[in-house]
């Protein structure tokens, strides 16, 4: 920084909310930003003015240039609220700025663009920089394309895994047996978490379980568990419910578990990136530092899955064993049927009655989604030496029947903070029916899910798709095969125009033998 | 958009200049933000509200949440400065806000990303949609990385240029030779363009030359202009001067030629991408656009250089033959001596003043420099069916010495607008000397230009390298190798520490025969 004139400015908070990604809002008339020869969209430092550079402050952040002296004045250094958040000092703090360097990870990123393998400490430097937020947006594009394209070999997703778990806080149980579960997604209703973790912790077993919210799909357990219970808590308390409980069902993102994985999702998502070692290198990572011992893996398989045949699956499969065994994570991964949604609900609202319904052993209850969800806690439970292998599934169908899962589900709903206010079904309601006699022989996962979210779910929780109809089912001309839920005429129409246009179910005159798959 | 509650805003502009990136603000409490479940950085559509949807203005921008109403209020909608341009309606103006579909291409980078092969109409549907801004710089980032790391194939790297220039205006001089040279760059005080612009003119052909602001080098054509004239100017007047004056030094950015290879420069340079594809796709964009016929490429080749073997550099030349022959443009490529920087001066001032020590064929004019631009002009003046083979030197020669060419300079200052203020070298000045008495063997361009950056070039026009010996040049021990100069003390402190850890020279006891290389 220079010294021969004025060069530092007061740090001001601006209210806006740039999510994750840093930004430094500066005066056009401002001294420095004229000497310096900032412009808008460099990347800055800034750094606190302290007697001593051991506890200096810094943070990296965008620079967006302001004309308007109520946002920033020109002595001020305007910082978004999580950059503000970030630097940790109060308004009116000196603070300097300065061009960033780029992160010296870079040059492994170029190396990757070139198609080289990368070492372990290549992934750790790149960690280490995303993790201080060094990486603007585009540099974490570059960084995962380049991992997607040429993909990343085994040994490399090895060393992403161990450089994300390292790059924050790591849970410690104190138990030798702490399990959890991960299904790769893909499959709209696919709830069997709200089933399993009451069974499995009804059992005594640890299993910490935090859910994502919906990103790209129409709910996520953690948007269909917020209709019943808090799900945002603090990292102290939810350790404390999880400890009282053996479980919970909460969202994940408050704790520092693997944050690069956050960060690198809010860019990957929105690309619609999908490679595999990315995708097995985030799992794990969350997982490891979630202090996890044993995971059960569920890759759905069907045409319209993310995983559509068996030789990806083992691969995948594979990569997720390699990994786990050389960081001490015992793995098992089962392959289930992803040929259609699982139970009736798709939506926040509809997902919640299945459950529930499952729950309180209701005869009409999805029988799928209870098979599914017990046969997934079955394997869970076999993680405990004392269960003799083949006896998981009968004892968590006890647990199930016997009402212990409901009970152990309304602890910890009570534990995390009852929500008293109920949530109904959307208003608007719109039927699509069958267009010739036949059996129903294909059902598109992502058509549903596609008119599941123009109808408003995630966020409207009511919205959704209610399915009557499932693989296999006869069907008459003009019967009913599901209802599209809306609270939003707007949100309606779009959902019905798309439904109209591709209902996502095939009707077919006969049923080929076979075509079905799996049961679960 | 919903019908059942309050959906349109008011629009506001927000003095914030977010560069190449659109940005809309929202404040938190407006009932618009919570029922559509928007979320910061998430893409939305901007659409005015009229009677007639055929004169509807839309816009897409990044979203950013506000709690300040001193910057949006609840039913507001504000629009950072170029997203507000580009909707081109006055304030208060009623709005809607949708969520932004992710643009239709995008499918074709996922293609890419797998590594296949694009077509033209995919290539068509990029550019379109990043004219109008419906890429995020991630998506943009995408995109890139895709291309660079399994490639364009020649016949794509056509489709791209084809693309660029279909998606921008594009300029007809109304005359059969339209003449242009461009040097794909890394040379530090390779200012020819400044000789061979006022040399081309008084000759007579037109010359309708744009230059570029030094990005990632201590200087560009436009800086070192822009301490002589006016660089900036509006499109039609650049067009009447270039006509009047048969060209013109000026900055190329304000018309909209190729303007999607502008948005692709604003994310690739900073990622320091570097493909041989974009690289041409972009040039002959520009230059097609421009209405050049006639274009002559400059391609330095050395160890420091962008281009660092032979091989390399006739692939690239290939290449741009290969898609000019394709687009109507004639290409001639010449591969020059990029094994030390050009001239003696690195940084605006220092450079001008070289160039205007050869303009005046003063004695102490850097011998390299006006070699160099007399050869490449002479290649230009060949493009005239007049010039005889191999005359074009001899012609180039008689126009610089008769001072033809520096009379032609001041007519361009005149009509671009002359800048009083004269800009003296910097003040603080620091020399390195060498460590021991040999030959110059070796100069790294690249820590020459890094040198001069961190000195402040090109910023403080000031600032920069002045290199008194060369390679080949005999030199004792101590004898100064090149000055640093700066205005600044931390630039200057900056510099002369990175200098004395890596001078950039490299001394040898006896020069190899042929270490040399071309004479230019």
């Amino acid at each position: 920084m220079k010294n021969n004139h004025q060069d530092t400015l007061k740090l001001r908070r601006v209210a806006i909310d740039t999510y994750k990604e840093n930004v430094a809002y500066l005066h056009r008339n401002c001294a420095i930003y004229r000497t310096e020869g900032f412009q808008a969209l460099s990347k800055v430092e800034i750094t606190t003015v302290n007697g001593d550079p051991e506890h200096q402050h810094r943070v990296l952040a965008v620079l967006n240039v302001v004309d308007d002296e109520n946002i920033t004045q020109c002595n001020e250094l305007g910082l978004s609220e999580q950059a503000f958040t970030q630097l940790d000092v109060k308004e009116g703090h000196c603070i300097r700025i300065a061009h960033a360097e780029p992160p010296a990870s870079l040059s492994a990123v170029h190396r990757k663009i070139a198609g080289e393998r990368l070492e372990l400490d290549d992934f750790r430097g790149i960690a280490r920089d995303i993790a201080e937020n060094r990486y603007s947006k585009t540099e974490m594009a570059a960084f995962l394309v380049a991992s997607s394209q040429s993909g990343l070999e085994r040994e490399e997703v090895l060393y992403m895994t161990r450089a994300m778990v390292e790059c924050g806080d790591r849970l410690s149980w104190g138990e030798p047996l702490v399990a959890d579960k991960h299904c790769i997604g893909g499959i709209p209703g696919n709830r069997t978490s709200m089933l399993i973790v009451p069974i499995i912790a009804a059992h005594g077993m640890l299993i910490p379980k935090t859910s994502s919210r919906a990103i790209t799909s129409p709910a996520g357990t953690a948007d269909t568990m917020a209709l019943l219970a808090k799900v945002q808590l603090p990292p102290k308390q939810l350790r404390e419910i999880i400890r009282c409980q053996r479980g919970c069902l909460a969202w994940g993102g408050a704790a520092r578990l693997a944050p690069v994985d956050d960060i690198l999702i809010s860019v990957e998502r929105p690309l619609s990136l999908d490679s595999q070692g990315q995708m097995v290198a985030s799992i794990l990572a969350k997982k490891l530092a979630a202090g996890s011992t044993h995971l059960l893996i569920d890759i759905p398989m069907g045409p319209t899955a993310k995983v559509r045949h068996m030789g990806e699956a083992l691969q995948l499969r594979k990569l997720f064993e390699f990994v786990g065994d050389r960081l001490g994570l015992h793995i098992e991964v089962v392959i289930s049927n992803g040929r259609q949604p699982v139970g009736r609900g798709v939506g926040p609202v509809l997902e919640l009655r299945d459950v529930m319904q499952v729950l309180n052993n209701d005869p009409e209850a999805p029988a799928d989604l209870r098979q599914k969800s017990l046969w997934l806690a079955g394997r869970v439970l076999e993680f405990d030496p004392d269960v003799r292998g083949g006896q998981g599934y009968a004892i968590a169908r006890d647990i199930l029947d016997s009402g212990r899962a409901l009970s152990k589900m309304r602890d910890i709903i009570e534990a995390q903070g009852r929500v008293t206010k109920t949530t109904e079904v959307g208003k608007l309601k719109h039927v699509i029916k069958a267009p010739a006699k036949g059996f129903v022989s294909a059902i598109d996962n992502l058509q549903i899910a596609r008119i599941a979210r123009l109808a408003g779910a995630p966020m409207d929780k009511g919205a959704g798709v209610d399915l009557l109809k499932k693989l296999g089912d006869p069907v008459k001309k003009g019967e009913p095969l599901y209802f599209i839920h809306a609270d939003f005429p707007s949100d309606f129409r779009f959902a019905q125009e798309s439904a109209t246009k591709e209902s996502g179910f095939q009707i077919s005159k006969s049923l080929p033998s076979g075509s079905i798959g799996p049961e679960f």
